[in-house]
């Protein structure tokens, strides 16, 4: 049996208790690959930021708040997943430092220092050995040439483009880039149709590559 | 029929079309304040910051995102209130400036300049005349001294003290805080039925103000 391994939703890098910064993923198109692992036979494993979604039934939920609880929680899980589909929207930056409590806020205005997050997904998928490693990329302005140097960056076996107006909606449309630098776009359409066919993708490139 | 205005959830502050500080608000009370103003047989506005809950029904619903959205809904439907509910966690500050799409990320270390938002309670209870304005004050250590003060420094005629645990959570605790310095402490309880007190509370705080 394949196991996949699915990381959804936003982080949240908190600054105190309270306030953190954030992005404005649902966690929809994390959510459907994980349905769609499972309605293809995999064992499913889904590690979640906050998202106020139901888990798919059967689906192993692993829910996580920030950028580097997430990358602990995938680099536990990763060696015991055949495919890895990392559609979170990790924050690229979290605040240098956290408050304990709700601190009284500041009167003027102040400067929030950030600092970079580990990326979750180089991170794993340079020691990925024979796994297939999926990963998306969200762009205000999609191009494949850009997606493709992302890939090679990161040691993606395929990468998924979409716009950022995907972002929270029930609905995209995506391309498909992959590694010799093919592309394909599929037209917008449920979010739940999509993952079906990013997943039947993923499996049979998977299964390719070890024949 | 006396009319309600509550406001409920996070805001949201973008520095772009995807980024935003934000805290961890997730309108539970503030709804639960509507659906009990409409139980009440009041006619019932809900201003609300985005959340996943489903408004109650009956009421009417002005969703915003940002603070400065929020104080323009607000101010339009103000004069047209008896009694005021302010229960959204405004965020105090927002991103001095809001770039157009998703820039790359920076690659290192930055800062995010963040300048004070206005205060939305504050701002309309100042000319609240014979209006009845309940604020919320959520405080990792609640103390009725500084509520009272907030109280006093917003023109609020009631506010309702509860502890950060209460964020996102079903059950909350509530201390009530009256203009005269009176304290209430209600027990910990679903906030659905602590909505209802408080509602029923505002209510009669209204009628005695105009009897």
């Amino acid at each position: 049996m394949v196991t996949l391994l699915v990381t959804a939703g936003p982080t949240r890098e908190h600054w105190d208790d309270v306030r953190f910064v954030s992005n404005a993923s649902s966690g929809r198109m994390g959510y459907a690959i994980a349905a769609a692992g499972r309605a293809a036979g995999c064992r499913t494993v889904l590690v979640s930021g906050p998202t106020h979604l139901e888990p798919p039934p059967g689906v192993e939920l692993e829910r996580v708040v920030s950028a580097r609880e997430m990358l602990e929680v995938v680099e536990r899980r990763f060696d015991g997943c055949d495919v890895m589909f990392a559609v979170a929207a990790v924050a690229d930056h979290r605040p240098a430092a956290r408050a304990a409590g709700k601190p009284a806020k500041t009167a003027g205005a102040w400067q929030l220092e950030l600092v970079p997050n580990p990326d979750v997904v180089a991170t794993v998928a340079a020691r990925k050995g024979g796994r297939t490693v999926v990963g998306f990329a969200l762009e205000a302005e999609p191009t494949v040439a850009a997606a493709l140097a992302k890939l090679r960056a990161k040691r993606l076996d395929l990468i998924v483009l979409n716009a950022t107006s995907a972002l929270g909606a029930a609905r995209s449309a995506a391309t498909l880039v992959f590694e010799d630098g093919r592309s394909v776009t599929l037209p917008e359409q449920p979010k739940e149709a999509l993952a079906a066919t990013l997943v039947a993708t993923a499996l049979d490139l998977h299964r390719k590559k070890h024949a």
